[in-house]
């Protein structure tokens, strides 16, 4: 096995652990950040500190960034000078998919051979970590064995170098947005003299119920089909109101669960009371689906 | 073992599960339901249909009843006469902890005793099924081994007969606030033409790292610490910004990330961005909290 020599630009928590995991798989690792300090122990496993983007960028054919936005992954490439022509950028920001594409279309345009990667399960240097990637496939081609390093899981998804970030933003839409419930829900206990930590058990039952409903919900919005045998939004309706009045008497703030609910009410308005609460993606989609009903 | 005489009020979906596991374990049980129709499969296990309220009531000294909302259990009891004094109503209709300890109340001052049930996992006859209860406990003592035979856990909270409700209610909060986010995370796939099913395993890896997360953010909203170290409200807004950005740009709504995003928004003008997610429950709580800073 031959071991790629690797740029890793942006040396934040995410950074670092993709460094250490390619120098402790045994790369040679040339590290860059915008700020110094960030690299001691990366050092010590056997990283080279370049002093500047242009000279990080010369060092290896594979350059990996990881920084805070777009924004930053652009003005440090612009910062490269001609270096990263005829190289590879992998690129594992998290961003939107019309940022990952504007991305791309630079890269091409800089004779910069781009993949760009979205980080789903963080467990770098772990077998349960994730990386999804899109964009160049004969970059991930070149640099599999490479990549494989990082987490156990890497899959390429398709040639559209926005398609990582898409499938990123949805599954960060739905982490995101079931904290905030759980949040809601440790204020509410909280408010009802409930000990928080002894939610916690109901809660790993109750999310450990979630995975099978969203097999289901999702062939039910890709056939079309919501027939509403185990619950309906009508019942959702009662549920969700029942939620919004426990909070209200516990001074409670109510206002996330609020707009799922007057989403819920919609639907029921529409006449969809007697489907499945999947039946809100299609309203939520405003008509301009790609396929099914 | 002595097989108690039960009578179950309300045929709906619930009911009929709960009726059926009694019968299946060879208790005899009295069956009522305010439309006819619901109880052929049940009179052929050996149930017996009632005509009245009054006289599904007199059949049984524990009367388990399960519609569609408080109001509904109010309006049925209201037909029982005298015939449920000193007999044991188990109601196990979901509602909110006020509607509950009203209910506790009145059965109180009718002579009966109460004990209120919240089906959390709604496996009926199954080991994977939990009930929890709260209100009477020599309610709960009498008639566990009865109790026992409608799910694998029913635990007794507390005497508070809103306790089994309080927990209900926050737990249905997480469920459906994680439902909407996944929903909304369906139509943002399907608008960037990610066919939704193949989004399914990558969310079950998401929903898969919730229960340790939900387990420190209990811990930490329990201490008052929040330490911000893995992420903090700062990188969260902006990873929020970037789904509601996607999903403008995809023509989605986004009323329920907004509404969450304002949140934390207001969470950082407060000056708590460097601290965790968990810090926002404490907002939610309103300054109103029994316990911690």
């Amino acid at each position: 096995m031959v071991f790629t020599q690797v740029t890793v630009m942006g040396l934040g928590p995410m950074g670092r652990s993709l460094a250490g995991a390619l120098l402790k798989k045994g790369h040679s690792v040339t590290l860059w950040n915008r700020s110094p300090g960030k690299s001691d122990e990366l050092i010590s496993l056997g990283g080279v500190l370049a002093p500047t983007v242009a000279e990080a960028a010369s060092a290896s054919s594979l350059i990996v960034i990881c920084v805070l936005n777009y924004d930053a992954v652009r003005s440090i490439v612009e910062q490269s000078g001609d270096t990263l022509r005829g190289k590879t950028l992998v690129n594992l920001t998290g961003g939107t998919p019309s940022a990952a594409r504007e991305m791309a279309k630079w890269a091409s345009q800089a004779g910069i051979d781009y993949l760009d990667g979205s980080i789903i399960v963080p467990a770098i240097g772990e077998p349960s970590g994730v990386i999804l990637y899109s964009g160049s496939e004969s970059a991930y081609k070149s640099y599999h064995s490479t990549l494989m390093n990082l987490v156990g899981t890497s899959t390429f998804l398709s040639t559209d170098p926005g398609r990582a970030s898409a499938f990123d933003i949805a599954l960060l839409d739905i982490f995101w947005t079931a904290m905030s419930g759980y949040i809601h829900a440790l204020a509410l206990a909280d408010a009802e003299q409930i000990p928080v930590t002894s939610l916690v058990p109901y809660a790993r039952d109750i999310v450990g119920m979630i995975p099978d409903i969203m097999s289901e919900f999702a062939n039910q919005f890709d056939s079309g089909h919501y027939p509403g045998q185990e619950s309906n939004l009508h019942s959702t309706a009662a549920v969700m109101q029942n939620i919004i009045t426990a909070s209200r008497e516990s001074g409670i703030d109510v206002s996330i669960m609020s707009e799922v609910k007057a989403l819920v009410d919609k639907a029921v308005e529409l006449g969809y009371g007697a489907q499945d609460f999947s039946r809100l993606a299609e309203i939520i989609r405003q008509g301009s689906r790609v396929k099914g009903a």
